[in-house]
């Protein structure tokens, strides 16, 4: 533990690089965590996979 | 808030954009969540990656 | 399957039961499922354990 | 009930219908479910979608 | 990894000792993995806070 | 999007605080997230609802 799930739009592997380093170090800084024992997981979702206010991304970037 | 996760099998676009409009109706009726305020993620599972009564569903429908 | 996950803040019983009941009829009209084959989540958060803008909840109602 | 939600990396059919029926065993053994109100979802991640110790999976195995 | 997550009903702590070790062991056995490589979160639900066929948990037992 | 869920152990409201700023700063700086469309879940966990090397948490830090 700590087990951290990112459910986000995709991005490139240099930009999850740099947030998986950022993010371990919030949790060393404010827990106290070993680096070690934070894992995260990158939930990558399409746009037509996601909806917000009723509508699907893919219809929402469309109007 | 709310985000809502929906573990299915795949589904063709259309269908996904019918239940997200209705989805979202529903917060909106039953708990007068502003339509935004509803996110909405699509976790989609082939057969082979899911199981009930110990079998794979991809098993399952070959029985 | 479908399995629904709901992150959202406490509601009361009433609320979520006519949510259930709304968000299962959804995948009745829109997938054709069939409502026992529907099963709903209610992960209840409180305010102190979401954030936002990187603040707590508790933290943006008091400014 | 219950919901089981394995995140792991990619494992091939064979080892995945081991695993369901032997989680599913499990349930029966210690809860006394029934298998068929047992289901499971593999959520399978590659390493570059994973880190630890705030390095990527991919980084971690080049070094 | 694997990350074993159990959405279920409340159990006693002697019936999720048994789970956790029989579930462990059957990731030791299909996988190849080791023990420690496993975590697994129980998370447990009220019949208040699940719902199946429309219907909240409390309700189907009531009728 | 993002939404970041974070399974860890029970942690006081400040250091939760201190996590929530930096995590979210970490979206700003690595993917130039606006702060806002951060939103983060802490789902705390007792010892007794984990567990590790097919060990309950209370049950490892007993031995």
């Amino acid at each position: 533990m700590p087990i951290v799930t990112i459910q986000q739009f995709p991005r490139d592997t240099e930009q999850k690089r740099e947030l998986a380093a950022r993010v371990t170090q919030a949790f060393v800084d404010a827990y106290g965590s070993s680096p070690e024992s934070v894992q995260i997981f990158f939930q990558e979702t399409e746009k037509h996979d996601w909806a917000k206010g009723g509508k699907l991304g893919d219809d929402k970037q469309a109007t």
